[in-house]
């Protein structure tokens, strides 16, 4: 256990600075999000400095928030991706070689943190969790529950999709990719999510 | 064209400030970004103060960081999710109800804006825009190339996920969700994006 939590900094900023930045865009101190923390942490210390680098997250929750918030990849630029894949990990890597740094939660590791383990899997119902004591563990453990590994990230994956011409769908008179086809994938019934009141 | 641009807000931020924050976040002021705030900005108007709202983007590009920073909403807590359908469009929504808006770019309302138009339909070469042209025009039309429409969400859309089982992957011993089957969606070959390195 680390007697300096005071001194914790993750990317440079001390644990509690780091907390109320994702509390401010995440909307909670998500247990995830505190340990994502110390994976972006742990996988800088293990890249070339300044260089740039591309984000790929295993998982859609919360970890591609620690992403955003600590590094100048977001969503809506597209340095960071998201692949459904459901393991808690992400890959830190370099485009143009692919080269890069993937940082995991390991499974081996975390039998030493019991509050972490049974919160990871789901041993404690939710309601019988103490949340306090996830949450000091979770602070004191850092970087200790994970483990990184050098990758090597398939060229495919950052092929930036080349840019479509932009059509105007006949049916909704809004612009869409032209390679989608003669009409928006809405219009098409290709993709549904709304049922259009009046 | 607007006289008082100095007094433009977007969601309460002075516009210049607005800009500030998405290249902070973004990297960059993406003309794509600056629409993309009067459309977070539009959309708000538009709903009952107060309440919670969940939003799809209908693109990928920009328009999702306009959400991340100006609303509650990200990617990593599940209130923003992404569909890929291609069109400059929003939709935020009540998730109980279904209830909402949905803002998007008005092609024949962009025919006032040339530089708009031309941007956005591609019709000048990249290195023949004049980005200061451009920008100078996004900024004085504002929401004037906007539509919203009154929309209903598909109720199965803000169904969350159930929460699978954490289960041990005895291939590469990391946790994924156990609904995945008997091995983790990387080493069953589902999905690969990694060439391991030594």
């Amino acid at each position: 256990m680390s007697a300096n939590l005071n001194e914790t900094l993750i990317c440079g900023h001390p644990l509690e600075e780091y907390e109320a930045m994702i509390e401010k865009f995440h909307g909670n101190r998500a247990p995830g999000l505190i340990i994502g923390g110390f994976m972006v942490d742990l996988a800088q210390k293990n890249l070339p400095k300044g260089e740039l680098f591309d984000v790929i997250c295993e998982s859609m929750k919360c970890l591609p928030d620690a992403v955003q918030v600590l590094t100048p990849c977001s969503i809506g630029n597209g340095w960071l991706k998201i692949l459904k894949i459901g393991r808690f990990a992400c890959t830190f890597f370099d485009k143009h070689t692919g080269d890069g740094v993937r940082v995991y939660l390991d499974t081996d590791k975390m039998k030493n943190y019991p509050e972490i383990y049974n919160w990871f899997f789901k041993v404690t119902p939710k309601h019988e969790q103490d949340g306090e004591a996830l949450m000091r563990q979770i602070r004191s453990a850092g970087a200790a529950i994970l483990s990184v590994e050098k990758v090597k990230v398939d060229p495919e994956i950052s092929k930036k999709e080349k840019g479509s011409k932009i059509a105007v769908c006949p049916v909704c008179n809004e612009g869409y990719p032209a390679k989608h086809g003669e009409k928006c994938r809405i219009c098409s019934g290709e993709i549904n999510y709304l049922m259009k009141s009046s």
